[in-house]
């Protein structure tokens, strides 16, 4: 039961390599975002994709902005306004390819090399990150239209080209041109599968709140001998504050820190445990091997589903070589909370500061700066548009789509809810060895090419 | 029933302005270490001292140092080798007088003013710190020599140029010429009375152990989103541990770490409390109401006779301007315990450790660097030269001598007694309000007088 013609599919397998061909034409570009010397590169970049979506019959336009320039691309489907809308980021610029002596090829003159496992990959500077990726989803469009004649809904293409720089031009780009941008889902494509074999849709990122925290005891920094004792030291004060936030389970304890929070749906809770994912392997990667986040969760849901507590900061006192017998006047903490579900970053915040002023001893003061605040987002699985794209994966792998989380937070999915009021499905097709941001990035042709048959496939569920 | 004839308090009464003439004499040399400016000054000052002493009798020497000179000078009295011998510890240098705009006069101009309570002040750099102190002792020397032809015990006079500094060529010196300074007890002139009626001896001083302490949990620094909950953060771990040193009576949890702590003896305690020492004052100065430390224990006990655990400083992560969403890989501290009594310095350096390590979690390493370690200094209070002493000055004030403590430390004190096998005595005339290291520095004539007629005293009870 396809919702698909197999025309396009048909078109996709036979023209595997001119789609291989034209990733290869704008792997070419060297649309290096951090530095302005490549700002000619970004330009053309952004001028192939103008061309080559424009060829397709987007209207098609480069729009300039305060750095690198933004390529908006509409395509109306025979539905009209009727029809649903969907809208499609990706992002044209890539990391700078240093250390170039590591790489085996120049970065921008993009080969097929077999890999280990046998498996051909695309190796370049912005391979995976985001070339490939965006690419499938064009490529995709290309066979709908070439083998039916037009797309089966309306689509609007977002092509950034500062993701590799903080996006500074983005927030004010959606808002300016927010009714233009506005669609009834966001279709992102920059994040990974589960493995190979397994298609991915991240559900849930957390939010995050940042606190800092300065304790002030004595008015001025004092000498440990002469007033050690009786003089109240910050730091001592500063880390039994801190010390409290977590209980011997690894929960915080700030009061109402957990209002809010779900308990996974069983049929995620059952998935996540079927992945058999190996907590060694990761925490090994990092010198660890015990999970240190709440005692009677997976690490999987210490890492998607649970909120954190981390001090990202601290200092106080006497900090360079050798000793000094200070007590000092202030000591200072960075605090963030990972948030997930409903949490309130704003109450969490300040339950955080009323119990750092209910624990204060007398003489001391706390102040406080508050840095971002950002609620979690979290795509409900009833969400028919997630639906209908994991239906699609599951048709096109033969498995079920992994509902991932990811422990951080993706800022532009966050703006698309606030500026443009709609959800995001975040679909991928890259694998953790991609090595991303380093040498020799590379991109599976298998993922390149499952990316356009499972965008294809997802176009065409989205139309009902 | 005195042990001084009434000659020599005579010669000192009837000769206090030719005594003044001397100390502005050597407060006019302006002999700063700190500045190579003033090298030329500060041996200048130590000449001047040599003919003085030499003057009195003394065998006396000015003696090259890698900095500024010593002076050393040796009296030998009637009673030969079997006669007691006493070592005169003092200093010729002096701060720089900075800010200069905030002197009321020049400060190497000496003058006499009459300070608000009506008293004569003498106001020069070095004043109180060390020249007005060290000139009490010399002039007490004169004042038997002039009466009673000799002075009644052998006396070594030592002042150094460097003390401002640093002592940097002291410790040097003491080794290298041991046998020649080695007396039955020094005599050390640069602390305080009470007040400006009562006199005091400093008899505690408390040691200490420096420790730092360095936790890595994870390899790497680690985002705190894609990591957050399972990894382990050290700065957390560190918080616990800090906080962990003190338990809610702001007793020190170490095992055994009050071993070697002894309660006051009664007469001392009694005296303590006697004095109406204001709590209320020491602290309010310093933007404090509430005594921090054991809550069983009076500040002055918190200061003098009860050790403390104090963190000096602490880092890790990010402590710049802003937020970092990080998970440090290390997180450290520098840890000090002041320590009074029998207490052992290496053993308590080694209780913290053993703390540490066994409050580890799991996949977290501690590693630790060592800073001083001194054990406390205790005259004990039947120490026969500190008995008569406190006679001494008990005869001259009309009231007893207070036993004071010091919460800090004196490196000369510990000097003598690593080095030269002797004990101490802190016995000097200065107030809290004679500005020392500040502009208009400020010794008052009386404490001048009763230090020059104490020592005189003093001497004499010693000869027994």
């Amino acid at each position: 039961m396809s919702d698909i013609p197999s025309s396009v599919l048909s078109h996709i397998d036979q023209g595997l390599d001119a789609s291989l061909g034209r990733l290869f034409d704008v792997l070419r570009i060297p649309s290096v975002s951090t530095d302005p010397a490549y700002a000619e590169h970004c330009e053309r970049a952004a001028r192939w994709l103008e061309a080559e979506l424009g060829g397709l019959g987007f209207e098609a336009s480069v729009r300039p902005t305060p750095g690198r320039p933004m390529v908006v691309a509409h395509y109306n489907a025979a539905g009209g306004a009727n029809a649903p809308r969907v809208l499609f980021y990706g992002h044209y610029d890539v990391q700078p390819p240093d250390p170039l002596d590591r790489w085996t090829s120049p970065p921008f003159e993009p080969r097929i090399v077999t890999g280990a496992d046998g498996g051909r990959q695309i190796v370049a500077r912005g391979a995976a990150d985001d070339k490939g990726q965006f690419m499938t989803f064009i490529e995709a469009a290309r066979a709908w239209i070439a083998a039916e004649g037009k797309l089966p809904v309306n689509v609007t293409i977002l092509l950034e080209g500062e993701e590799e720089t903080g996006s500074p031009s983005l927030l004010p780009f959606l808002k300016a041109n927010a009714e233009e941008l506005k669609a009834d889902v966001a279709l992102v494509c920059d994040t990974n599968m589960w493995d190979a074999q397994t298609p991915a849709i991240s559900t849930r990122l957390r939010g995050l709140v940042m606190d800092e925290v300065t304790i002030t005891a004595p008015a001025i920094d004092l000498h440990s001998g002469l007033y050690g004792g009786p003089a109240r030291n910050p730091i001592r004060v500063l880390t039994r504050i801190l010390a409290g936030l977590h209980d011997d389970q690894g929960r915080v304890t700030l009061p109402g820190f957990y209002d809010g929070v779900e308990e996974l749906p069983p049929e995620i809770s059952a998935q996540w445990k079927s992945l058999h994912f190996s907590a060694e392997t990761f925490l090994g990667e990092i010198g660890l091997s015990v999970p240190a986040g709440e005692q009677d969760r997976s690490v999987l849901e210490q890492l998607w589903s649970r909120p954190t507590c981390d001090v990202n900061g601290i200092w106080g006192g006497y900090t360079a070589a050798g000793s000094k017998t200070v007590i000092p006047s202030k000591a200072s903490a960075k605090v963030s909370f990972r948030l997930v579900g409903k949490q309130d970053p704003l109450k969490i915040r300040e339950a955080f500061r009323e119990y750092v002023q209910a624990s204060l001893p007398e003489d001391c003061k706390a102040e406080f700066i508050g840095y971002g605040a950002s609620p979690a987002i979290e795509i409900p699985t009833d969400n028919p548009q997630l639906t209908k794209a994991a239906e699609a994966l599951k048709e096109e792998f033969g498995r079920p789509a992994v509902m991932m989380g990811c422990g951080g937070s993706i800022p532009i999915v966050g703006a698309f809810r606030a500026m443009l009021g709609m959800d995001s499905l975040l679909i991928g097709f890259g694998l953790p060895n991609d090595r991303i941001h380093s040498p020799n990035e590379k991109y599976d042709v298998a993922s390149f090419h499952h990316g356009i048959r499972s965008w294809a496939r997802i176009l065409g569920k989205l139309k009902m």
